[in-house]
């Protein structure tokens, strides 16, 4: 019972998602199929990369993920699979692995890329701009089967890159970026664990300021403080994060995807 | 494993859906379900019918669908079951089939319909309000589990259906309307390939005017145009679709279904 | 085939539900998994109190639900798994379970509380901010692998009650309040059928105030009146509720969950 993850920038209302489940199916009638986003910003491949690169490592080994975000669908951008660790990724070739890829070098896992490009593995008739149906969800479940990767086309070593912001050192601390707003308003930067480091061991002396908000000491979870007080502490997957307690940290400071933080210690 | 889909315009924070797939699982616990949309607009049985339309054709051989789209809950309107080619419906006879029977009839699918009033197929207790989870799930738990449809109620052949727009046959082309528009806001009509026909070898000299955006010629897929540009294309189901390529012509354009949409060539 | 349901705060954007899910079928690769609701109101408990209680006695015997809603995550309040009549409850020690607790102990149903200290059963390493990851998908998935609850943790007595508001018996009939408003605007009361009892046999002449608003007689579904009409019938789990036929009930009154209603007879 192999799994199949689906994310898109579909939305919920159209029934695109329960046409690609409904693909699948018929192909691996035994797929377990998760959602893992369907609201992805439209066209946003940062983004999707960011949720792909923290999510898929909790998955069971050998598991497929697609991802349709796919500004290009249509065009010559290449339809790939690719194996990067124990995982599966299928979609197109436009970057959305890109942080699971630095996690992968990181790692020392191995990885494995084909452009897809054996229609016997395709649905019959190919739209012009619903890939996702006709191409991406055959060939997951055609893995999920058991297929291997290399039957599904021709290999490549170099997948398209998206640069993934990385903080910068300061005499004193970093200065990183905001990545990602969740839906409780809480803010994630690209500040991690590892760029901390010692400093972690002395939370209550580290300093974060973000667009003029300061905030004097980290805590570990937000039931260490009242609800309304702005706190910073690292998130599920090891990275600075802003919040307010049982509040939202987006509408308090009017934060966005990009804004600076500046840590000290 | 018999897979059953969901449509409704339930949403998607009371848990009614939720309600539904346990008691599906609590008859036919192998099955494999599927959401199509829980967001279709309240009590618009003309969209459901759409979403019906096209995305049942994808779904695999003896596959169940459900559609909770019921203005007309707990009065005289017929719960029904059908047969249509391959599939089952399994809901209200309100209209929400007609789309998919317009195609049972172009192709010559079979169909099959009967009004459900077996009890022993139902929950033990019928709610005055909530028959998706009453009758209607757990007659499509049954179906799933092989039981065959005239088991479930006696055969009638006078489905309600509903009208939905042709296009109307000009000098110079086709007048439409629009019948959907997705999440990214792309306009979806009711004209359609086997109305273009020949149209459709030369692309470059179709004319599109919808609410007096002129377009001149339509293209295979969004990336042959820059972002921004208003484009007209068939879309993944074979319908003429007005979009702006990583934007959105609803918001551009301003319309709304139902809106005249003329196709000169 | 073990069914598992989830629902949370977490919205549906994030990918934090689909990683819930990987986790669990790497422990269960069986299990069906069904989504409630992952918009309750963030942090707010009774929302999901009342939306379980309702929902889970529809789902399979040994059925295992887990719910995060958890204001207090990485705080002192317990981790705990229960089990309420026929099915399995994973999630914080924080008043969740109290409508169905009601349930149980007005139907008999046996039930047994266990603190989650037993880190054999959960993810190698713990967050301080997403135990619904860590701590409670996994243990959710042993339970559905057929680990006894008594292998999960210690035993205790005193699960957290929240006090669900309860109507008031007045001379000619009952003071109730509003506790839920569903995706159509309909408006859900603590006043059930056992309030109304023999009052129910005469509904026309049962009499409603809602903010001002009177409705004389009660009616069994919205059929019954025309498009537009406010209404008062009681809703598929048996609690009276004020709607507008084909419309907003929410919209048209201006109504909140906790105010009054009053019921005469």
């Amino acid at each position: 019972m192999t799994v199949i993850s689906l994310m898109t920038d579909f939305g919920i209302k159209d029934g695109t998602v329960g046409v690609m489940k409904g693909v699948i199916w018929g192909i691996c009638p035994t797929a377990q199929i998760s959602d893992l986003s369907h609201v992805v910003q439209a066209q946003n491949i940062r983004e999707a990369a960011y949720i792909f690169a923290r999510s898929i490592p909790y998955y069971p080994k050998g598991s497929v993920h697609v991802v349709m975000v796919d500004p290009g669908v249509g065009t010559k951008r290449r339809p790939m699979a690719a194996r990067i660790g124990d995982w599966f990724y299928v979609g197109p070739d436009n970057g959305t692995i890109s942080g699971l890829l630095d996690r992968a070098e990181h790692s020392g896992w191995t990885t494995q890329f084909v452009e897809l490009n054996r229609i016997r593995y395709w649905l019959p008739v190919i739209s012009f701009v619903f890939h996702g149906r006709d191409i991406f969800s055959p060939v997951a479940a055609h893995l999920a089967n058991g297929t291997p990767i290399s039957d599904l086309g021709t290999p490549f070593n170099d997948p398209v890159r998206i640069d993934l912001p990385k903080p910068v050192r300061m005499e004193y601390g970093w200065r990183g970026e905001v990545i990602h707003i969740d839906h409780f308003g809480n803010i994630s930067t690209n500040i991690s664990a590892e760029h901390l480091d010692t400093a972690l061991e002395r939370k209550e002396s580290i300093r974060v300021n973000l667009l003029g908000t300061e905030i004097n000491g980290m805590v570990n979870t937000f039931g260490e403080r009242p609800a309304g007080e702005t706190i910073a502490l690292m998130n599920s997957t090891g990275n600075l994060t802003v919040a307010v307690v049982n509040g939202s940290a987006e509408r308090a400071l009017g934060v966005k995807p990009g804004n600076e933080i500046f840590v000290t210690f």
